[in-house]
């Protein structure tokens, strides 16, 4: 059955659009479908309105040959999902034999009587696939109408994420008789942004169809996404690299890691790695760092400690740093970061020390806007000093310098 | 203006479509409208292609008269949401000079150059009202056209938040004409759980219709959102203040604050109140404590400092615990809070000292189980150590962990 090339996903629910609930199985899905090669188009959500859902089926049933419904298949009179689908089909329901044995069971189980409205679980659409479902009572169920697949999955997470895996992408599969394989990798980077980013590849990106290239920007990093398809796996993965390759060879110096990894993750594994241990001695960052660090666990392995010098008199008595520096530079300053970063290093004896002051904001300090950054590092037999000058919120300031830290401890490691 | 019965929001931006990103700006804009009386009806999600969008925008036009579109209002040329607007409606984009300026003061302070394709941020739908973007470049904007409203968002949270709340709402109030007053206000509790703080209200709870109560629990807390409407906006707060009254009377004890107040603001607010400053030694918080109260401005009023102390050596040599102690009770112990908490505060010469040690897990330690901690606060004359068994990830026990610091010291200070 040649199908599916275009889907859309119908969520059914009120609490959705009261925004009791995020659509996170539109998610769940986009992101299965992706896997096998499906292209999701679109995305819906309707409340629990029989008239609205109709028009809602009409409008997919204009534009997309996979429609896939989540929610509205529970016991109570507000739901009418499948009810709904099976009028606009001009199909009857049925009573599934399996599925209405399987709620008696769930019901002598749990030592409850159940009630006539559970009856109504165990109606499917006359001649859909019934998807078993082994976490709850609604059944799901995969209706072929017309050029169209149909399916239809219960709302709670818990019972459609593993339905949708054992039961629905295999038969979906076979429907579909396709053979492509599809991988994807993510490529994260830090210290560029997006658009310079995009700048830099422009040709690369409009040039490329298979992978196709998605970038995407969060949080001060960016990623690019590579999607190749292909029948034989082994091709997709050679599309990949190769392309991989090419993005490298211009924006490498940026790239920091694959996938859901992040800047710390890569950090706590190359201290590991290489026996490292670091302390951090943190002013306007607060114990941002240190927290970020310890977060993941082992981090007992390269974490020596930290010091909050959020006020001069620690910076001087905890960390050593000169009265004169505090005096003649002030806090914010190049001296200071040299000063603190070796101060935290000596008082823990880590490998490595890092510093961070400078200005969160929102109001200047010694002179110094918002966003004036100096981070120290200290390492046995070398000293670096960075300065920045960062845009954005107080919160966002101190995040930027975080992710600096990770980002220059790295690259000092990278060159050992 | 009598419009916006029916609203829908339309989501831009393939990254939804692949599923690697969830719709919460939808969860978001839609709880905001309940509160405001608007009615969503729909959730739309498309990507990033003018003619899919364009269809989408004509399907809702049929159907809504508030459309309201968050993404695709980036620099990159995949980001087309206003241009596909704009061409729908037949109406230009004019460069707006606020923004542009904006933009290039953005780039100035980064000290980046400013691409070409950063311009096109700064280009709005001729005759919009402008919603200025303070977390971000791009600007919002809301339209008129015909008899519909068309109000355009950024598609990053960080920026689609506040200027939902800040810059749009309340313009769009205005342009609804709305003359019933909708006054809402949140009750925080801290130490209480949902599920006994709603059966100590069961019966208000049941019996309030206006204003309604909705219970939410989140992060260990739970809160009380009361709505009240009424065309005088007196009577909307006599309502709340009877009602809140009825149930600080029955759980008062674990109220702490209003609507998007937090423990460490209410912590902040109460040590600034009372000249006091504090400090922390923080084991497996690894900072978490010191970050949320330097993430507030003005913390340096408060905060003397901090000691993140992983290693033993570090709560030996810094922080001054006694070795007998480490090698009889061990880190994990009332006696090792005890002298943490003393020993931060004899540092940093704070009035309290906070010290938080204890297992985060995943691994057992000093044969304690993940969850096991130890808060010890240090004042003059005065020292408290607490005991607690938390559940949950890593994650989450540090945070039960700094929270309960914030709320044993607010607990303190209320004695004084």
């Amino acid at each position: 059955m040649e199908i599916a090339k275009k889907a859309e996903i119908i969520a059914v629910g009120s609490e959705l659009l009261l925004g009791q609930i995020a659509n996170t199985n539109a998610q769940f899905i986009s992101k299965e479908l992706a896997e096998i090669g499906v292209n999701v188009f679109y995305h819906t959500a309707v409340g629990d309105n029989p008239e609205r859902l109709k028009q809602v089926i009409r409008t997919a049933e204009e534009r997309s040959d996979l429609i896939i419904f989540s929610g509205g298949l529970g016991p109570t009179k507000d739901d009418l999902t499948k009810e709904t689908i099976a009028n606009t089909m001009g199909r009857p329901l049925v009573l599934n034999d399996e599925a209405f044995r399987s709620i008696e069971e769930y019901f002598a189980k749990t030592k409850r009587t159940m009630s006539p409205n559970n009856r109504k679980q165990a109606l499917v659409i006359e001649g859909s696939d019934v998807l078993a479902n082994h976490f709850g009572m609604a059944p799901g169920m995969l209706a072929e109408h017309g050029s169209r697949l149909y399916m239809l999955l219960p709302g709670p997470p818990s019972e459609l994420r593993p339905m949708f895996e054992n039961e629905a992408k295999p038969l979906l599969l076979k429907k579909l008789g396709s053979n492509e394989k599809i991988v994807s990798t993510v490529l994260r980077f830090f210290g560029i942004g997006e658009s310079q980013l995009e700048a830099d590849l422009e040709d690369i990106i409009d040039a490329q169809t298979n992978p196709t290239i998605a970038p995407l920007a969060a949080d001060g990093e960016v990623t690019l996404r590579l999607t190749a398809k292909h029948a034989d796996e082994k091709e997709t993965e050679r599309l990949l690299k190769e392309t991989e390759a090419s993005i490298l060879e211009r924006v490498g110096e940026f790239f920091y890691g694959y996938d859901d990894t992040s800047l710390v993750k890569e950090l706590s594994k190359a201290c590991r790695q290489n026996g490292i241990t670091i302390s951090s001695a943190e002013s306007f960052t607060g114990g941002l760092f240190s927290e970020w660090v310890t977060d993941l666990s082992g981090a007992s392995q390269l974490f020596a400690g930290g010091v909050v010098c959020y006020s001069d008199s620690v910076k001087q008595h905890v960390l050593g740093v000169k009265a004169e520096t505090l005096a003649d530079s002030g806090a914010v300053s190049k001296e200071c970061a040299r000063e603190l970063a070796a101060g935290v290093r000596k008082l823990t004896g880590s490998d490595i020390g890092i510093s961070f002051t400078g200005v969160a904001g929102p109001d200047p300090q010694e002179g110094h806007a918002p966003g004036r950054v100096f981070i120290g590092i200290s390492a046995e037999g070398k000293e670096e000093v960075h300065e920045f000058n960062f845009a954005g919120s107080r919160t966002g300031i101190r995040k930027r310098a975080a992710k600096y830290g990770c980002h220059l401890i790295l690259k000092m490691l990278d060159q050992k």
